[in-house]
């Protein structure tokens, strides 16, 4: 597949299926092809954090060394070390278009020899016909639809069964590799790190729940019951010997920006002390974090290596970031230059060196 | 306060405190005055389960044997090791009425003086004075006004802070004990000892998921974000410098019958391999965790035990269980007789002995 460039804004509300294409990525490469920016003395084996530049490295051990150990005056006893994650973004990759996206584009292209009905659908016949932007011109409407079909009307036993499968074999458009493998190093080394110490590591994403639960324990040792997100609804069927939950297409909870505050505490019950996001979507999340009593840590991904991964911020149209630059410092949030903070994107990269 | 007894049908949707009275317990004990019931050797310190009586200690521990050892056919990995248990009636007394609703109306009599305007509410000036029947013939429209009082209109942390208070200081109208301690000593064995065994214990409840949190973690060792229950409204409220969740009246969840399965899914996201009821509120629960593939176990708390807690089940008008008893075998749930399977029911027994 090609990169492809929209020439069209979309929107729509639903889950992080509310795509807003992104504008001004033609020129990122997700491949470091020189190897200029990728250290030559990775220790990962032994030291902490080890695709971490120095300087903000030491910044996040020095307050997890201050929050745990004990008589500290910022100490946090154990059972309160809540760190809060957003996904997309944040620990994987969002670009071109957010990965559950690509999982409905694809569920509906292999599925679509099944249903000769949808080619009366004028936004999903150009979708299976691989016209993408043809698709996008269907608007809300459009989405919807495609939500719709590859998200509900099935149990929830075999949406997580597609979601499996499909993330086994499918592949990013740009860098061909496996969506699960998009994750970044630095932030797996830093879950690993909070972990080490103490923390429990909760994903809390604008993203549909079922969809990360469904890969999020392999990719990030985050287990399904630590992940909060977005959710459709549910219906409990028990008519057959087998009773299942079924997925019904409304939306029960939009897990982003004021919401996520709210699915913290729905699905965590504790103010978290460390919070890590990437877009304005994570600005609530972080400022409940900062704003409670005691040490806590803010931290923001800026998405400044146009070669490596992708660089966008305030004009992006996903994963846009203005709110939260502007008040980093206010609120003493770590902002996390990519480019120049981590030697490493992605875990295949430590293969190549 | 004296046993109350009511003579009133009483019945609301909202939370635990769609409050159903009790009949037909007034004969009960809570303290085993005689010990004839207790058994004179108990050795907790090391005997796992050690309140079971040896039928039912060994149903249990078998199950546990057979799905931890590797290679066992009914072997469960660890990360799938999922057991949920319903609170009141389950791991804690409910009788006469849900200790939840004993919060409230403490907490209304608490807070009485800063409230003149209350005594022109009918309901709630007989709640003040202390004629708790007059207060439930104002039906569900008193226990709704009851709820939004003590419930809403104040922040999560308010609002935990307020159980907090309450539970150190409140004791039960019949045993004079704190609520705390009103919990059952064989089941905190068993989540003791399915820890051990590496699951994970989660509350699946009708309760109100703030409520719980407040105070199971001391009690059970449970952590909040393992507490499933039901919601009212969040409203996240960033106007000053430290942002809360402003708690509101609208149900938002209701975590009973079928609402059990879903609850289990939307903070969970596994299917249960063990769970653990005492009324046909879990009926649901306890459906969808044993028609799972695999090994599972199903189990019944069965409130015969008239002398040192209380006798109820089909004809009871809180925690009714009957769908539960008729499907038992259906299932292969075991059903805990409480006065012959229980060599102890509180934790404070044991310092009797």
């Amino acid at each position: 597949m090609n990169f492809i460039i929209f020439s069209r804004k979309c929107m729509t509300s639903i889950l992080v299926l509310s795509l807003i294409l992104t504008f001004g990525c033609a020129e990122k490469s997700a491949q470091n092809a020189d190897g200029s920016s990728t250290p030559d003395k990775l220790s990962g084996q032994t030291l902490k954090m080890a695709s971490w530049e120095d300087a903000p490295r030491t910044k996040i051990m020095d307050w997890v060394d201050a929050v745990t150990t004990a008589g500290s005056a910022d100490f946090i006893p154990e059972k309160d070390r809540i760190a809060v994650f957003d996904n997309d973004g944040t620990l994987w990759s969002e670009q071109p278009y957010y990965f559950q996206l690509a999982f409905a584009i694809d569920e509906i292209k292999r599925l679509a020899p099944e249903h000769p009905e949808w080619e009366k659908d004028p936004s999903l016949k150009a979708l299976i016909s691989g016209d993408l932007q043809g698709f996008m011109a269907g608007g809300e409407k459009a989405l919807l639809s495609a939500v719709a079909i590859t998200h509900t009307g099935m149990s929830v036993d075999e949406f997580d069964s597609r979601v499996k499968n499909w993330i086994k074999t499918a592949t990013h458009p740009k860098t061909g590799k496996p969506y699960n493998e998009m994750i970044f190093q630095p932030m797996l080394e830093l879950l690993d790190f909070l972990r080490e110490n103490g923390f429990k590591t909760f994903i809390v994403s604008g993203g549909g729940i079922d969809f990360m639960r469904a890969w999020a324990e392999d990719a990030y040792g985050i287990p399904p019951y630590q992940i909060v997100g977005s959710q459709l609804g549910l219906t409990y069927v028990d008519t057959t010997a087998s009773p299942q939950l079924m997925k019904t297409p409304e939306l029960a909870f939009n897990d982003d920006k004021a919401g996520k505050p709210v699915g913290i505490s729905r699905n965590i019950g504790k103010r978290p002390v460390f919070a890590a996001g990437n877009s304005d979507g994570d600005y609530q999340m972080l400022q409940y974090t900062s704003t409670g009593d005691g040490a806590r840590f803010g931290l923001i991904v800026h998405h400044t290596d146009s070669v490596r991964e992708a660089a966008y911020d305030r004009e992006s149209h996903i994963g846009q970031l203005n709110k939260g630059l502007d008040d980093a410092s206010k609120y003493n949030w770590m902002v996390v230059d990519m480019a120049k903070d981590w030697k490493v994107i992605y875990p295949y990269e430590l293969n190549n060196q």
